[in-house]
């Protein structure tokens, strides 16, 4: 298969259909139109059709796409299908709640190994794993073939986490702490903060009173 | 001015925008160009100028954006000039993390209220605030006008916390637990799903041993 290059739009959508695909996976569903998708994931089911159209012709009219083969699809595509190991650097209560969620992170991904600052933290197990001195991340990372770092240390010092990533050899970092941060541009970046997704969450709460005051016009 | 419905996808950037904006205020920089933004976003200047141009004219040509303006500006849209009380159940280690983490939500968006099913959690204080037993989930979200509920308990919970959130009224739902939720359409849900960024960060990394691929052909 040629390799192509999908927008990154696309990519960030790809997991979400992969999460509904698994739960209705989980579900005994076998088929799954482009219109149930839609409805799950409030996207227009002429969207879904595009996206996944870039894979190839998937769905079959009149019965929709086959769960089961579009779940390995897009796994592949996005190479869900090879072992991902993370690292994360910040064992406060984030990074205990991440560790402890590792069970969901299906399909070969997942955190191993755990590092912080805090003297106190070294050697403390989160669920089954030891947290680490930072001493030990280079060296780590290079062991474990680690891709990923997560950052969940606060804001303050996640720049130089970052750096200390990077340094090491990850491709890309997920960061939780609320700063935006600088690094070389072969290294991605993904930033999580639910801020933003309770600041989207707020437009639409008050999109009543935006219609209110057009009244009042 | 008139209401206008803004596409999903922009909702989706304004507060990413903000944080930059946000971000560039705090270094005392006064005004910013569209091409800077989009290098800080990893987003075409264009869709930038487009996004923005939704709600007029805020840039001005050679000179840039006015920084304080448009953070204002992006306030009154998403309605962030309001007091938005927020309530949260699961005081668990990812429900204190973002009970912690609430002195980083400014613009009068607070969790004002936490909430936990297991009985030797009710009490405890985080942050400034004593988690409550669920029997006072409706009262308070009455007494505080609690307009969106967030939700970190595992996953086999969600739903029953969903239903009682949406009994009790709240308008919008940010979803932690790694399961997908069926509520009323008047009620908004956002997942907040820090697997599905991993799972994007992932497409990135691979993109060379893809060429390796074609390389191969």
């Amino acid at each position: 298969m040629k390799p192509m290059k999908i927008s990154e739009a696309v990519v960030r959508r790809l997991p979400v259909y992969l999460q509904v695909l698994n739960d209705l996976h989980m579900r005994d569903v076998q088929t799954v139109s482009s219109q149930e998708l839609g409805n799950r994931l409030d996207l227009n089911p002429a969207q879904i059709r595009k996206d996944l159209a870039y894979f190839g012709d998937f769905g079959r009219k009149g019965i929709g796409y086959d769960v089961t083969y579009l779940i390995e699809k897009i796994k592949q595509i996005l190479k869900l299908d090879q072992p991902l190991n993370v690292a994360l650097v910040g064992a406060g209560n984030l990074g205990r709640a991440l560790c402890n969620y590792n069970m969901y992170l299906k399909d070969n991904m997942k955190i191993t190994a755990v590092f912080d600052i805090n003297p106190s933290m070294i050697g403390v197990s989160i669920n089954g794993l030891t947290v680490l001195p930072m001493e030990k991340l280079a060296e780590t990372i290079q062991d474990l073939s680690i891709r990923i770092g997560i950052i969940t240390v606060p804001a303050a010092e996640a720049q130089n986490v970052a750096d200390q990533f990077v340094e090491a050899g990850v491709d890309g970092i997920l960061n939780f702490a609320p700063t935006i941060l600088r690094v070389q541009d072969q290294v991605r970046i993904h930033y999580a903060n639910f801020t933003t997704e309770l600041m989207s969450l707020a437009y639409y709460l008050n999109e009543e009173e935006n219609e209110d005051e057009a009244d009042l016009d």
